[in-house]
């Protein structure tokens, strides 16, 4: 079914009119300015990688929500390897999710790592030292080089107002921006004034909940924010026979350069790329290697022809 | 309304018998035996804090859950004052949520908190030095004297697997036993034969759920569980009007010994012990102090009357 223009940009507007201002816009707004600026002229790719996942309040004051599931294992690691690869990153992430460079720790991990000298200095057990001063040393030339802008994001109204945000901000970059869309994004919220303003009381037996579904948003994004940019999403499903149908959907409903397509159970291991050309199965060789390298790796080929030759994308055919 | 032994512990039976079994049970049972063989000789105080909160999948291979705000921040604040206080402490927590001695770190802090000296050595920045090296001192002298077993939870079901085993095996401890129940734990949930198998699907317009009541499982951790132990657990609302007659309520309904009544708005700054012998008022002085500090020192006390003259506790009175 295609989406209807005008009724997509009735409901994303409603969404946006209804929805609890985002706390230190002003803020957000300024350092996002300052890095697209910083970054408008060159040549190098400005990717928007969005991660983790989106929470939907079931109260105003807000005790219970859903949320989604998702580590932001998988927007960290693309963030090393867009980085890697030179690009400028604006990393769109929820808070508490993996960040870049700080993948490798285990859970609870602050003072597992670290242990006190016989003189009381901080000491990083020898097993662990090379990987910590690696991940110290990149995050810090990533900061300190300007390459890297942190956008933190909790409920599914603040990830929207930044997706608007940056995507509007990166118009500017034309066909040099990329739009990485790694988050998980809820289908369903409560709007915000049907939403109940105390917490739910739970003496009266079972609870009933309608959640109305959230404005196609990617349409708006195409569309309306950033026409020009080469943009990538994700499909989860955890069935598996309606996958890639939902991927290519996606990718047409949508106007995808690239719909990335997941599955709960290997997610980490394989998934297929969906393009206008066809399919391509990405796999990690090791349980040491990341995916995310050979998918940037791709995409930032792909990308790079998009920035070239920005119409002959519909010619290109690939043999996977 | 008072509750029906009967209902109530077939309605638990139901809930465990339906509920996916715990990971990891065995291994669990044998570092929870050990630690309470460990602590069930002498005069200490063995106390089982609950922590963060707890999450309820909407799918059987979970893409979607419900989840219940809680950073953690009392439970694991509780947990170094009874550390320090002498007790040993059974911290069961929500993964990802506040950890003792680590409570002091910002958001994402792994990597700002550290530097490269000149010679590549990991440094501390003088400025955190301090916070750090005491976190890591207290944190081993727990760990390494045998006084802190902490096991994460992430779901509903995980969650009361957990607090019954704890709960039945700090059984033998009697009186000397405390259940400090600082979790947020969910009022509903959705039983695993009726939910999805797979993600829902967000083709078919608004979503229409039903939530079933979470059994209510205090009353039987009093009756069944642990018919000796001190038991504190905690009322957290946004409504004020309603805090305290719903803190009355539980006390009375499930036998607890305290009921700490929270309201969101102002939970950090203060707090009321509702008892069978009155209400009292805990405040922090300052922004600095934990609230903590005051609340587990009081019922250090009441515990210590509770181990000396277990029956005398109806006739105690406070004078705040």
């Amino acid at each position: 079914m295609d989406v209807d223009p005008n009724s997509a940009a009735q409901e994303a507007a409603a969404f946006f009119r209804a929805a609890p201002p985002l706390r230190d816009r002003g803020r957000v707004a300024a350092s996002l300015a300052a890095f697209v600026a910083r970054h408008s002229t060159g040549n190098g790719g400005v990717v928007c990688v969005t991660s983790g996942g989106t929470t939907v309040p079931l109260e105003q004051r807000c005790v219970r929500y859903i949320d989604n599931f998702s580590s932001g294992q998988r927007g960290a690691a693309s963030t090393e390897y867009f980085l890697k690869a030179g690009y400028a990153v604006i990393f769109i992430h929820r808070r508490g999710s993996k960040q870049p460079y700080c993948r490798f720790l285990p859970e609870d991990s602050f003072l597992d790592f670290f242990e006190l000298g016989e003189d009381s200095e901080i000491q990083v057990p020898q097993s662990h030292s090379t990987v910590v001063k690696a991940a110290i040393s990149n995050y810090r030339k990533a900061i300190d080089e300007g390459l890297l802008l942190k956008l933190p994001f909790t409920t599914i109204f603040e990830y929207l107002q930044l997706l608007q945000m940056v995507a509007t901000s990166m118009n500017c970059l034309g066909h040099r921006g990329m739009l990485y869309l790694a988050a998980a994004v809820s289908d369903f919220y409560v709007p915000w004034e049907s939403m109940a303003k105390h917490k739910i009381e739970s003496a009266g037996g079972p609870l009933n909940m309608q959640l109305s579904q959230v404005p196609k948003m990617l349409f708006i994004l195409r569309k309306n924010w950033a026409p020009s940019a080469f943009c990538v999403s994700f499909k989860l499903e955890t069935d598996p026979n309606i996958l890639l149908q939902k991927a290519e959907t996606a990718l047409k409903k949508y106007g995808m350069n690239v719909v990335v397509a997941n599955e709960l159970a290997n997610y980490k291991d394989t998934v297929v790329m969906v393009t206008s050309n066809g399919r391509r199965t990405v796999s990690r060789n090791s349980k040491e290697d990341d995916l995310e390298e050979q998918l940037t790796d791709l995409l930032v080929k792909m990308h790079s022809e998009h920035i070239t030759q920005p119409n002959s994308e519909d010619h290109q055919k690939w043999t996977s």
